[in-house]
């Protein structure tokens, strides 16, 4: 008896030694946190201001100014993918997330979960991409051989909820890698929102069947098709774009959080490659979208449904097109730079 | 110039300092929280082996027994309450939060954190209740003094995308909780996935309209009836219980985390209040749930989304009557529990 009297008081006073010295710890780190924290915005601020000051300096040597270039970019580097990182300014956090998560936290303070998060957002992208293709292939293949041309309604509502699950879980990662750091473009997070509003719109819309059923879903057989396509380019993409990653990474000249999603970029040299592929993907996207339109503008179906479709589609393919150009735009003009600064070398 | 390149250059020296500065105090901070992780963690188990062993031993005074509880009760609460809760062992994170979000931590490593996320989460749940009133009023007199009985089909289906949208906040903000160390129970969780999934599965609903609407619209009436009932009920027991839990977190019986979900409990004394009001709402919600099986089977309304809905709401019935029940029994060994032990006392 008393022997358990002796050990309850035991592990009392373990409690209360334990307590304190979590107290103590957790007081002084956070202190130290909140020192490094200001020290790295005061860093961050001023290799900003002096970032500026070089670039609107006309009267600077061009050597020199390269020079002092590169050093700021290898202080920025060290900055944002080191230890240091976390204790930069906190990016708010998108009000997607604040929307389905509250105030939660969700930037992760070692560099070994931000990168552990972004290499599961990778292969979440990949078994997507393969989910894509091989949905739509197969609803496509059973409306020509079982289903006698004419798509039941549960199958394709299956696929518009997955679409919808599939678009959130996209546009949460995407902004918990911003958050963490990532520099992806905002228009993909909106792209996705476009995405998901298409995905509950799509899931009300009732799917006509016989008799006319051919004419009737003729809008959803054009979706499945884009869908295929869309699907053999994330997977393309995916491959080219880890690649690329992994290789700038490799030269240092990416942050490991970057990500550029998809649809604007991949290595270099198969970059030209994956246009063509992008280009005609929007095409197909905008054509789908206009005729939708055209149905539901010409009565034929008068489903408001059928006309928020090919609304979102449209921007959807305009906002993708215009995205994909600007990042074709970017990568040319530093090409650009590097060329000149090459042969102005050359020169000296 | 040479002052540019100066300050580039102490810049450059600013940022390794830096850099070294946050590389030690993370490597020194993570040790010593691997440190108190496994202390936490040995004083953890150690605290309920003794528990099990005190339950367990017959021969204990009684007196000793509830004083010896006591201490390990108070001890256990310092433990999960004050700035060790944080080093306690992980709780693995819901598959629904992995499925979203991928394997970012959402738990909150700071005691007022992981209290704003309550906060926030109790104010949510509010503003929820109230929507969950007002929205379902304004559909059923819109219906029965302007659509002249017969709802139209756009503003139901946006009522339940905003259904599947509050359930998906409500499942992810849960688990949430749940990984930070709130004992609420998993019933709730899984009641808002099958909520979730009816929202999906009504969205796919056509809302049929003349001729024969009241008829045809009976389910869709008894639903939102239903749900007008279930905000009255959300709004009495949020107040209810926000007032039980600080009052409990006065008495220092709940660590503050704890969450309650609203249809189990209330304050004590009210709580014969609420449970007629609880049990009145799960039977409307089985009713309605048969009413709408009735229709399934008997072949008036042969779509299946008919019978899902009606399987869903009977099975979320009858589980809601088993935790209330699950809870009420609880409270009421607890209460036998002081009484027995009061009177002990007094005899002794």
């Amino acid at each position: 008896m008393e022997e358990v009297e002796e050990e309850v008081r035991r592990i009392v006073e373990q409690v209360k030694e334990l307590h304190d010295s979590a107290t103590s710890f957790v007081s002084s780190s956070s202190q130290e946190e909140i020192s490094l924290r200001k020290r790295s915005s005061v860093v961050d601020a001023s290799i900003r201001r002096l970032h500026s000051t070089l670039v609107s300096d006309k009267h600077l040597d061009p050597k020199l100014f390269e020079k002092l270039e590169e050093d700021l970019q290898r202080a920025r580097c060290m900055l944002a993918d080191g230890d240091t990182s976390s204790f930069l300014p906190f990016k708010p956090q998108g009000r997607f997330v604040r929307m389905f998560l509250g105030p939660v936290n969700v930037r992760a303070t070692r560099k070994d979960i931000q990168l552990k998060v972004k290499e599961e957002y990778n292969s979440y992208r990949d078994r997507t991409a393969l989910l894509f293709l091989v949905f739509p292939a197969i609803l496509l293949t059973l409306r020509s051989y079982v289903w006698d041309g004419c798509l039941p309604a549960f199958p394709v509502q299956l696929y518009e909820a997955w679409l919808l699950f599939l678009y959130a879980g996209l546009a949460m990662r995407e902004n918990i890698l911003r958050a963490n750091g990532s520099d992806i473009r905002s228009w993909w997070l909106y792209h996705h929102y476009c995405a998901m509003a298409m995905a509950l719109v799509s899931l009300t819309w009732e799917i006509k069947g016989q008799p006319n059923c051919v004419q009737k879903q003729k809008g959803v057989r054009l979706f499945l098709q884009w869908a295929m396509m869309q699907g053999v380019a994330m997977l393309l993409q995916n491959r080219y774009q880890r690649q690329r990653l992994y290789t700038r990474i490799a030269l240092g000249k990416a942050k490991r959080m970057d990500v550029v999603w998809g649809e604007t970029a991949g290595v270099d040299g198969q970059l030209w490659l994956l246009c063509p592929i992008l280009f005609t993907l929007q095409g197909f996207e905008a054509y789908v979208g206009l005729q939708l339109l055209r149905t539901a503008l010409s009565g034929v179906v008068a489903e408001w449904q059928v006309l928020i479709c090919g609304i979102l589609l449209v921007v959807m393919a305009i906002g993708n097109f215009i995205n994909t150009v600007e990042t074709l735009m970017v990568k040319s003009r530093f090409k650009a730079k590097m060329k000149r600064s090459k042969s102005k070398a050359e020169l000296d």
